[in-house]
């Protein structure tokens, strides 16, 4: 058996990220699906964003659960505590660092491709403006295309179209992609509030590129400051 | 932050091979804990093995759910036909393989090690009986290692005691770390029956190893042929 060539699978949250690459996708792939998966987070709203996104963009739609996160508990996505810019002491890394997340998050687009002979995974993550997350290295991702590669022997290739991206970068190609009505429906904030609260690391990374790239974000319509 | 050098985490299904995996922890690490991940099996009874194996042996035991594979579906594991000797013709892969399944349980022990400052990973893949699994193969793990450090951003080792072993080898191995009587507790049958099937390609493949070991197997006492 061989992959669909002209096909691709999106690990798609339904965040301002994920949904650059899926209007990227739609570019580059003419059989394109998208997966979110469901791992108890409390912005349970961007589940409803991403569906109302592929929708929008007529693209078949997968929510996948993943009950293990809030089974290990210890960050605080999926815990009661508010997110805050913070980072533990113990590890340096940010509180709001889920271990293994991608990892786990991309096999399981993997196997969703796998059963569905797709070859092609696209991920948003970025190593540019990577907040301390080290499962958004490059590195980390050629590590998990060749493990995925052999644990399912299959040629899976993972783009990354945003890895070396600036977030003003992110923002000009969505614009370049005609993305941004999209982005008036991508939910981003830790916290899950919409309109966003503004203040949690993500919020304020999205107004960061939004801001820098000089474009009004359309989910916030803020000013360009 | 280190790792505690004399801790292990062994990915534990109550099976054979992962509980003579567990007693090669013990020799090997003065602080050993147990991980069974709960993916929906049909095969429910290896959690009870797995737990009364861990209590005999006084070692911490976690049972993760992993609610993903049941969605995804697609394998004979997970759903109700009746598991038999089969390769699928598109793939030319076992009926009952998982896409994806050791990577995501090893990268879920992982997170869970993370959490405990613990770097090494005990697993039992075997590479010289490895019924046709591409994820129970040395490269798979010497890739998915790299991906746990880099994704994590810590020391991973993954030991695979049983990666070049004969069944039979296994079964010896057993003998010598005294864990005969844990391989009493085991469970090894696909459809889940006690005593086993003795059909499925797990109780062959169990049969086969006690037989060319010329030792009775514990679990169904059966005669040494």
């Amino acid at each position: 058996m061989q992959p669909d060539p002209a096909a691709a699978v999106v690990l798609f949250s339904g965040g301002q990220d994920s949904t650059t690459c899926l209007a990227w996708a739609l570019r580059q792939y003419r059989r394109v699906e998208a997966v979110t998966i469901d791992y108890g987070q409390r912005h349970r709203v961007e589940l409803e964003c991403a569906r109302a996104i592929a929708e929008r963009c007529g693209v078949p739609h997968r929510i996948l659960p993943c009950d293990s996160f809030t089974a290990l508990g210890g960050n605080s996505l999926v815990s009661e505590e508010v997110v805050r810019d913070g980072v533990r002491q113990d590890t340096g890394l940010p509180n709001t660092f889920v271990p293994g997340r991608n990892l786990i998050f991309l096999c399981l687009v993997a196997a969703y491709a796998w059963q569905r002979s797709i070859a092609n995974l696209v991920t948003g993550v970025c190593q540019t403006d990577f907040s301390g997350y080290p499962d958004c290295r490059q590195t980390t991702m050629d590590a998990l295309q060749a493990a995925l590669r052999a644990g399912m022997d299959w040629p899976f290739t993972i783009h990354t179209p945003l890895m070396f991206l600036t977030k003003a970068d992110s923002v000009r190609l969505a614009v370049d992609l005609d993305a941004l009505p999209l982005l008036a429906l991508s939910h981003t904030c830790y916290n899950g509030s919409r309109p966003p609260c503004g203040t949690c690391p993500a919020c304020l990374l999205r107004a960061k590129g939004f801001a820098e790239a000089g474009i009004a974000d359309p989910l916030t319509a803020s000013p360009i400051r």
